[in-house]
């Protein structure tokens, strides 16, 4: 892995008061992941693929690449577009740690080209907002 | 206009207590727009084509179709893609009227294909996030 390389990756993380159970749950169960995410046709099963929607017509297609319960959850995030600023390639990976508080959550997005900084900065604020949803779901 | 064709439409409606002049800023300069819709290269000009661009990587492509300054905005509001439940080729229209206490909005986006349920769905529900930005926006 190059220095450049890890320029194109956006890394969030945050601990959550819960035990990992709870979030592999809100990360995986379709009617969860859309409170927090989006409406979604997701399976925890690799080779899966799915899509997730925004509210304003946006689709992203997706494919299930790893599923360690508890642990690991990767999928493909891209968005095809024939503008090349626009045109994403990305794969997500969140990793769950158990702590002694509950769990610390990490999501990881790479694959952003170095010319494409608007998605990833675009990427970076999104993520910390799905996570203060994440956290609110977890409150129920 | 038939009973079909208006079922394909979401209109919503807000009243505003602010001026038309005062929501025609927020709906016509880019760094406005940004701020209660999305990231966008808009430009109030008839044939100017643009972007609006989600946090997530979601892409929308657009082309202004009217502008009469504070009355009438009329743009495409595009998604290509290959399923066609998400294909989206829609059109969005404000319509902007003084009344006694500010301005009353009208958004009418038209253009959903009737097997479109969950499109238009998450439209109506965008939109009403939209407003509730665009209110804040107006306040600062």
């Amino acid at each position: 892995m190059t220095t450049d390389h890890k320029a194109e990756t956006v890394i969030i993380e945050r601990e959550f008061a819960h035990p990992p159970e709870k979030l592999w749950r809100a990360l995986t169960q379709p009617h969860l992941i859309e409170d927090w995410l989006m409406k979604n046709d997701f399976a925890p099963v690799a080779g899966h693929k799915f899509n997730l929607r925004g509210e304003w017509g946006g689709v992203l297609d997706c494919e299930v690449l790893a599923v360690e319960p508890h642990t690991t959850l990767s999928y493909t995030w891209n968005h095809v577009h024939e503008n090349p600023a626009y045109d994403l390639r990305s794969v997500v990976t969140f990793t769950l740690t158990p702590t002694s508080g509950g769990t610390h959550l990490r999501m990881e997005q790479t694959g952003f080209r170095p010319d494409q900084t608007q998605a990833s900065g675009g990427a970076r604020f999104g993520w910390q907002a799905f996570f203060d949803k994440l956290e609110t779901v977890l409150l129920r």
